[in-house]
């Protein structure tokens, strides 16, 4: 597989971004939804923001405050015994182990523009902040479907409650209508198709469940957006193989004449999170047509293996002219960057399933 | 609280029904939906069916086939290190413990038949059996909303890919249309509001989360009862309370002048099952008016702290007539009981939240 990494890369790293928090630090401008909108490029990133501490024995974490819209900060020692702090993303209680308590930054959306794709600015303020009682840990990992002159941003949303999928739209990237959360807990890594397929809508998620199963692909069809059903598990993990740890839908899946091209993201059970792919029926998206033996991008450079969290690639969305794919991909849950892969490569790369 | 259990308590016990499966032995009656249809009270019973092993030291697990039909035994030797036994209702492999690798029966579901809501006798075929790939575990916990003469029938659907929540439809409980997975997993203890309300469906559900967050009720509306949103977070636990374990909805929420009036099961962390009562705002079933502190009934009687899993009285429907709640419920995971409550007892028993 031939890819073009941009010689701009990183994109746009946490230095880039001004955090919008007095005290906090960006720690992470990643995994960005993204859109074309009035001749620009958007980058709609997650930005994640951490309370810089003044005491280094005490690990803040950040959390909205619905009755007076700030962030309260916790305060958690770090001899304290009851919790595990070995990931740097989360504070655990070890009795509630591997659920966490808290998240020790607090993201939210943020768009970088572009004319040209390859060069960014990043806008001064928030697109979209967490703004309700399931979103107080931040808003994160957005896509963008765009359906006519509205485009849906969709969001995991993070709370003590449990992490579900929430909805907002928007035709101008300034005014956001709001529309609650589409997909109950656990779930993350919703794509909604860019079209109705035999009058309805569909969406790829991919729910976390506890009581069996493993975190996998599902399918669900609307026939408005907001209310989803009949529910399909579409494509699962692979044991042993690049994708055998958990796997998730990545950009808004694109339609080729040989079927829908969902480029998704694999991790082995070490976290190692490459892109692949996989081809669903044009007219009935429950059907597995193919699929990537192998990854078409795995972590290679340095800004896509050391970071935050290294050993990253992870799309949340890419721009397709002719045969040109400009997959946009976080790296290392901590900066943006974009390669260039070729569509009919990628299309006979996959193997019949 | 004064409470009437019947005197022919327990109503059915798994003695009362003959296996469906040659060579397999009924283990459980119970978490029956109710409906009233054509002068019957009808129980749709969840019955619980275990494969007889003929050698003490395998344990069978039942698996439906979708391809040939029928039932495929998974041999599991007691004294295979790999697995953990300890719980009767399931196989653990240890390295994805808690998670559950297959259930020791395969639950489905099956009427028994009332003239009088006391004595009943039951069908000799199954009204729902497993059918595809979502059910292949078993098929779990129904409850029944009647919205004009048709009866919604949703229960757990329990498959290697998690437990989600699936609807069929009947008017005359021999014809069943399916309608597909309506909540994905983990979801549980789905409860349809009998009525639009504001022009709107409602349904409780109670999703299980890994990431963060516990056991609770939610809240979901709909315009066709097929697809579901806006989902929103609605009771939670009460830690160290009756109710401080898990929560889920019971019974089809009762519409009475003070508000929707919701039975709901409660655990505490050592799984003694009782039930409790929440209402809800009339026109706005998102607000919590009033709760019960403690519960409206515990396991007391022989049969409901004694059986498969004992100490458990777990609710799936009741009948309303008048000031008389005849709540019909499962008792230790094994059989079907009822007993009366007053309607206004119950109600003057909350606590205003």
């Amino acid at each position: 597989m031939k890819i073009e990494r941009y010689e701009q890369n990183p994109l746009i790293t946490p230095a880039d971004v001004k955090p919008y928090h007095d005290g906090f630090e960006v720690i992470g401008a990643f995994n960005a939804g993204i859109a074309e909108y009035n001749g620009e490029v958007l980058m709609l990133l997650r930005v994640a923001e951490r309370p810089v501490s003044p005491d280094p024995n005490i690990v803040l974490a950040p959390v909205y405050n619905v009755d007076h819209g700030g962030l309260d900060l916790i305060e958690i020692r770090k001899d304290d015994d009851r919790y595990d702090l070995s990931d740097p993303r989360v504070i655990v209680r070890k009795e509630n182990a591997p659920a966490f308590e808290y998240l020790t930054s607090l993201s939210y959306l943020r768009i970088a523009r572009s004319r040209d794709g390859h060069t960014f600015q990043v806008d001064e303020q928030p697109l979209v902040y967490p703004s309700q009682s399931l979103e107080i840990f931040g808003i994160e990992d957005p896509r963008i479907t765009q359906i006519g002159d509205t485009y849906y941003i969709y969001f995991s949303a993070v709370s003590p409650v449990g992490i579900g999928e929430s909805l907002v739209s928007t035709k101008d990237f300034r005014n956001i209508t709001h529309h609650g959360m589409i997909f109950g807990p656990d779930n993350k890594d919703v794509l909604i198709f860019p079209e109705k397929i035999g009058g309805k809508y569909y969406a790829l998620h991919r729910p976390t469940t506890k009581s069996c199963g493993r975190p996998e692909i599902w399918l669900a069809e609307s026939d408005n957006l907001l209310y989803w059903g009949n529910h399909k598990h579409l494509l699962g993990l692979r044991p042993g193989n690049w994708d055998g740890g958990r796997i998730g839908g990545g950009a808004v899946p694109i339609k080729t004449e040989r079927g829908w091209l969902e480029l998704y993201h694999g991790a082995t059970k070490d976290h190692r999170y490459c892109m692949g792919a996989v081809l669903l029926d044009l007219n009935d998206p429950s059907k597995v047509i193919a699929r990537s033996d192998r990854p078409i991008m795995e972590p290679e450079a340095d800004y896509e293996r050391q970071g935050f969290f290294g050993e990253v690639v992870f799309s949340c969305g890419a721009l397709v002219r002719g045969d040109t794919v400009a997959m946009y991909y976080g790296v290392s849950d901590t900066s943006m960057a974009c390669a260039e892969l070729s569509l009919q490569e990628i299309l006979d790369s996959l193997q019949p399933v």
